[in-house]
């Protein structure tokens, strides 16, 4: 989890879970919630933590209609990478892209989502500047 | 949810969540797990719904290790295809993948993940014979 040693993606947490910005903005909004606890499988959260997530959830899609007017989202736990390792070392972990039926213009930059109504596209590697995820960031927690 | 039409692949019900069999079995045990309520977003489910999905999780892991040799699993939460609507007609429901370190036999099938270790195929499209996937559905309720 490269994640936990960059501060600037850094976009919110709750007792149990850090939530950090996708430095891929190809979906605007996109973000990574991680566990704090090291827990290797879902089976594995405990009641606290998903109720925490469950609450995160409803927090995190509200701020994103209000701060770039989301449609809907994917939430996806998949954890593939982990298995490219031996011994395979997962920790729990969720990606969320923010879906728009319209495009987002954010600072000027449009963001289109070309695959609307359609499985989220990969590859898509839309690495938007620094001082600008930095904006993003402010923006959803303004609207938090 | 054309899967409420088909008794077929009906796996397994909790008090919330009822479980059919994907007939795309690519990945072996490949499922849809549906909310009972018509419940439109993750951030619309209540405490109950969460710790139920949770629980069932837990079961439906275990008992696709149990029945064959289920490595890891992704769990998805997408939709999309309710947005191809207007308006748009979204209800709950998780798709898992269950993925296979090593190739599964089953009933003298083999069922090889390629993409072990990396994001899930899509446009796989692997239907097996009806009585094979009845097989497979008695084979996950034996380990259930």
């Amino acid at each position: 989890m490269k994640h936990t040693e960059k501060i600037d993606d850094f976009i919110y947490e709750t007792t149990y879970w850090t939530l950090f910005l996708n430095p891929d903005q190809y979906y605007l909004g996109r973000a990574v919630v991680v566990a704090k606890r090291k827990v290797k499988d879902l089976a594995n959260l405990s009641n606290d933590e998903w109720l925490d997530f469950a609450k995160l959830i409803k927090k995190y899609e509200s701020a994103l209609r209000k701060a770039f007017g989301a449609t809907m989202f994917n939430w996806t736990c998949l954890m593939n990478d982990a298995y490219k390792n031996n011994p395979p070392d997962p920790h729990v972990h969720w990606h969320v892209r923010p879906r728009y039926a319209k495009p987002a213009v954010f600072e000027g930059i449009e963001f289109e989502d070309r695959e609307f109504g359609h499985h989220y596209a990969r590859h898509t590697d839309c690495e938007v500047p620094t001082e600008i995820l930095i904006k993003i960031i402010k923006q959803i927690q303004n609207n938090l």
